[in-house]
């Protein structure tokens, strides 16, 4: 955990419809669940995030990066039993716009295909827009979802977002993805 | 500069329709050019960022805190006679998703009103895909647009991009903005 998130008090109960989860940093050794959870959406297997064993040295290489990095922490959400759940990463984004407002970034945010409509996103998410918000001094949330996501788009907007923005992505000709 | 953006040459001449721009990160005595860049802007100013003499502080500190943070900068484009023509902030974010892919995220992009339409944001744009992309290792450069700019939308695609997200914000209850 670094200086951005260093207000974050983590490990973390939040409650759940189905009990409480636990949320925690990411450490190396779930490296290979991590992986499992990318690969175990559709989307995201589309995009080539498919668990090869070939790309374990990227995933590594990307993990320590986040780890590293103190404007970044990604989670895991794990049930009463211990088991891997659901997986979100945060950034905090300084800024000038909106009279200086802090962003909260979320990225990546996974549920196991096993586990889903279960209320895990929402508790997960409940738990970001507000003790993670306060925490991080964040007056705005934020996250991009495939517009292929409809189900999603429902989602963040009944917990309160607003879609009031188009998100633009460029890959880079060369660039690793 | 941080440790992200270590890689990245500051100042550097990028060639713009009208001229050769220069882009460097923005300095404490740059703080009332980039209010009032941030205020000359309909959206923007909609939103609070009327560069209002009370909010110099809070300013102040969200241009420590761009400055303190290694994953971000903000930078000021000048023209050829150190006029400041536009900012940008730029967010270096590393991740697992899409294999392990950096991202370098563009935020807050504003063109002096007195200068639009005349190739600085492509300038600068171009400059960000190709060798800030290269330098900063990303292999995705990713912005949000507020859906009310359709002439934007059309610039971003004219450049590349895709929009193929949808953008959601949350404002947290008592935050800031």
């Amino acid at each position: 955990m670094g200086r951005m998130f260093s207000s974050l008090t983590l490990p973390v109960a939040v409650p759940a419809r189905t009990g409480s989860l636990t949320l925690a940093a990411a450490r190396p050794e779930d490296l290979e669940v991590l992986m499992a959870l990318l690969a175990d959406d559709a989307v995201s297997a589309a995009r080539g995030d498919v668990a090869a064993e070939g790309d374990k040295e990227r995933y590594a290489a990307a993990l320590e990066a986040i780890q590293a990095d103190p404007s970044n922490v990604l989670l895991l959400a794990r049930d009463e039993s211990g088991v891997v759940v659901a997986t979100m990463q945060l950034t905090v984004i300084p800024g000038m716009a909106r009279r200086g407002s802090t962003r909260l970034m979320v990225e990546a945010v996974r549920v196991s295909s096993a586990r889903r409509s279960a209320g895990i996103g929402e508790a997960m998410m409940r738990w970001v827009m507000g003790p993670a918000a306060v925490a991080t001094g964040a007056s705005l949330v934020q996250l991009t979802s495939d517009a292929a996501r409809v189900d999603a788009h429902r989602f963040y907007e009944r917990l309160g977002f607003v879609g009031s923005h188009v998100g633009f992505k460029y890959a880079v000709p060369g660039g690793a993805a």
